[in-house]
């Protein structure tokens, strides 16, 4: 593709991602994409061979950005490992916060949406899932190599369990429009679950 | 509304929920809802005003069914309540289990969809996700009356965490198509934050 084209395929992406993350990928029209976009009508399939494969395109594009954000927090050795857990839980409630919890985990919404209607996005969410499941589960074990937190826990059962509630806290706050369970979630699982020895 | 038409609507309204909790709100049609129930084309607007308003009935019919299965496990003073607590989660689970995941929870679909969509479906979802939290805290304090909890949780607090950390647990086995994530939630729950003090 030529310099131009890159830059229109990119921009498509872009708006595709944001409208999806709010109003779902059944409810995301191509047209509303292109015109948003402002690429002719018609020339989406020059860009992508379906509306799967641009869905396919978006979740990619959005899992290796989201896998960056979640390195700098997690992989942040300056810090101990459970204040670096934190901070990226503080970092993300005031992200979503300042999006009025309209746009939720995109991951998330679209596992919910999709997970029965789509095989081949099923996989490819489960895989995320499974990526920043095993982020938790490093930091969790990091955080008993320290001292830091009881060594009686199985680091990946608590690291899927940590994935799971705090999926259900950005639901929540979603549904709430509110911070609350979101903030609930972090106090409780810093001061109730992830404890020292 | 005559005898007959009372059961017709009612079969409108328990295929519009099963496939509303399979496919969602959007994208399921009015018109596949009467052909799987039945009912003669075009006469959907006899038995409700409009599709929102029969998406209303249908949360509206399932809050009241579930609040009874709530009831029945979480109001049996025979048990211990944290053991009542647990048996509602093991009977969810082999519920959801008994359909492949495919359906999850209604309410947290439906939130997922619509709580930027229409505001009259997120307040009336919101309030069904209150009055089950309101169930868990209640659960709690009884815990805690009878020393089998320890009294520094806020009851309330606690409550939303759990609600928001099933939610989340139930849309994690959807996704994976597996009972490990509310295996994992129901495990880690009853072992790490509902301990005695």
């Amino acid at each position: 593709m030529a310099m131009g084209e890159n830059v229109k395929r990119q921009e498509i992406l872009d708006v595709g991602t944001e409208l999806i993350a709010m109003q779902g990928y059944n409810n995301t029209g191509i047209e509303r994409i292109l015109r948003q976009a402002g690429v002719p009508k018609g020339s989406f399939y020059h860009y992508f061979r379906s509306k799967e494969e641009f869905g396919l395109a978006v979740i990619d594009q959005f899992a290796e950005q989201y896998d960056q954000n979640l390195r700098s927090h997690l992989q942040d050795h300056s810090l101990p490992p459970l204040l670096r857990l934190r901070n990226y839980f503080e970092q993300a409630l005031l992200h979503l916060s300042q999006c009025q919890f309209t746009k939720g985990c995109l991951v998330g919404n679209l596992g919910q949406e999709l997970a029965d209607q789509n095989e081949r996005f099923r996989q490819r969410l489960e895989v995320i899932f499974q990526s920043w499941k095993d982020h938790f589960g490093t930091i969790l074990i990091e955080a008993q190599e320290r001292g830091d937190l009881s060594a009686r826990h199985d680091p990946a059962m608590l690291a899927e369990f940590i994935l799971a509630s705090w999926e259900g806290a950005i639901l929540r706050a979603k549904v709430m429009k509110s911070p609350q369970a979101i903030r609930t979630f972090i106090d409780t699982l810093f001061a109730t679950v992830l404890t020292p020895p």
